[in-house]
């Protein structure tokens, strides 16, 4: 009897926020490896900012998810069943699976996880995309000096949380913004940012934002877009540098959304936005990964998972990540 | 009897696009040079974009002009009397001068300009500030390669008619925005821009991009900001440099104009924008001099100059610049 793969295709294309309705879970049977072939179970799946950019029939850096197609997603999983010489029964592999219960693949895409350095999980996070995003969005495109102020948005999430660890470990003053007490807690706190503020109770941003940065702004990694960061360059020093990895404020908007016009901000400060994709140094994640692996040894970074049981919570965990409702990196456990 | 002294200052902030009577004509008397000083007469003044912002009493990347103040700016001069070593009595000189016929200076900030390269004017123009500004914004911050297509808008001016050259020899393919049928004859018949339109009469700037860049924009030297620059956004292709020299459409609004968010583009692109200031180049100027004094003795740069005559013009000069009044570098000839 063959395997059943559940699977969650994209049934419409959502307008504003997503809803479970948007999504559809369907049985399929799993296909037997072919030659040079595995079959995977996943046992962790991912859901992203990212991923609801796909879902609109937009133009973006990636082709939009089809109607009817399974939702794309990073995923864990251990191989149950393998012809390919790569990849034995057993190993956990990481790669581009989907919204699904089982994959049959050549492996082309996959890692393979060592489950003896960190909880498997973690390569879907800290040690995943996550956190190379983190990595190369904070060091190679804003280049952080010992002593200068680094501001980040969606400091609670799974790359905002690591951007301002890293900026510590760089000798930063690192200052989070995030949407919950509960949140900020956690950054000054646990983390060690030198300070954070919650964004739902804060009225006057840039009044915060220039007290808890006495001299300016620096460095600013932009999860979020919208009003936080129109604050965010009213107070950019002189040559600060401006990632952008997200602008999750305006994922979900109907129409775009107008804001004042920030580009003379850049031209006083001769300043400097860039967006970036964690793709482009796909040549380097090794370096990444085997520095952060240490640095979580020392016990300088750490990291937070909120986990959701149950594959068919897969579009609600997304639902509630897009909302802010994760702290640190969101993930689906598949039982 | 003391050489008498026509200056400009500032009467009033201007609201708006500049008056007239936001500027009064004063006179007093020459100051004799002291020991180390000379005596100076101004030949032409430059009139320039940023001089608007210098109007605000708001923070900019340089302190405002004071009410009362001369208005500061760029000039050229003739040495009259001299007791400094480093200059004499005939010798050229450019620098910060100011709206006045005459100054009395120790030399500091002023260079000594050669009348057998090129006419003494273009030290204000291809030979100055505007070229140079030129020379390291498109260069620099954008690294254009052969191939690439690169848009300049506010492309008639003294900056853009350079900038569009400039990548013509890099061999680019060069788009110019410009605002008269002249300014695009001269572009592209005289100046050799692949293409041209004029944003006065064209309604649809994503269409004619689209139209004049099949291939997308890679490099895009932003003069004027505003609706033609949320344009060029829509069309720039994956790794995107944009040098965010000037903002003219925004120097004369009484309040800031909201606009649509433009950095999802740069998240979607993986494009960079950088504002800059030319002093950030300030120990490469002799570099950038040297080629443009070659490219214009081969006759690969040509430039225009718009020349009023008259110290008593200069607002007038200044204020019709501000509107595009001018084709090339805008002047004034002292008599």
């Amino acid at each position: 009897m063959p395997r059943v793969n559940r699977q969650f295709t994209l049934a419409s294309r959502p307008v504003g926020l997503p809803k479970e309705s948007d999504f559809k879970l369907i049985e399929t049977p799993v296909a037997d490896p072919g030659e040079n072939e595995f079959v995977a179970k996943t046992l962790y799946l991912s859901v992203d900012p990212y991923m609801r950019g796909r879902m609109n029939d937009a133009e973006s850096y990636a082709p939009a998810v089809q109607l009817g197609d399974v939702m794309v997603g990073g995923a864990v999983a251990e191989v149950m069943e393998s012809r390919n010489s790569r990849f034995k029964a057993g190993d956990i592999v990481e790669g581009f699976i989907g919204w699904q219960e089982y994959i049959t693949s050549d492996g082309a895409g996959y890692r393979k996880v060592d489950p003896s350095i960190a909880p498997v999980s973690t390569a879907l996070g800290v040690l995943g995309m996550p956190g190379l995003t983190a990595y190369f969005g904070l060091l190679d495109i804003c280049n952080p000096k010992a002593g200068e102020t680094v501001v980040v948005s969606g400091a609670a999430g799974a790359v905002g949380s690591l951007v301002g660890q890293i900026a510590r470990i760089k000798g930063c003053r690192v200052v989070g913004i995030a949407g919950s007490d509960d949140k900020i807690d956690w950054l000054v706190n646990e983390l060690g940012f030198n300070a954070a503020f919650n964004y739902k109770t804060v009225k006057d941003y840039v009044a915060k934002l220039a007290e808890l940065c006495p001299t300016g702004i620096d460095v600013y990694f932009d999860n979020v877009g919208g009003p936080i960061t129109d604050a965010v360059f009213r107070l950019i020093n002189t040559r600060a540098r401006i990632s952008i990895c997200g602008q999750i404020s305006q994922y979900n908007l109907d129409k775009p959304e107008m804001g004042p016009r920030l580009l003379s901000m850049l031209l006083i400060r001769q300043a400097r936005a860039e967006g970036f994709l964690v793709f482009q140094f796909a040549d380097r994640y090794e370096e990444g990964i085997r520095q952060m692996a240490v640095w979580i040894k020392e016990g300088r970074l750490k990291y937070r998972e909120s986990i959701i049981e149950g594959f068919e919570n897969t579009p609600r965990a997304f639902i509630g990540m897009l909302q802010g409702e994760n702290t640190g990196k969101q993930l689906i456990k598949v039982l």
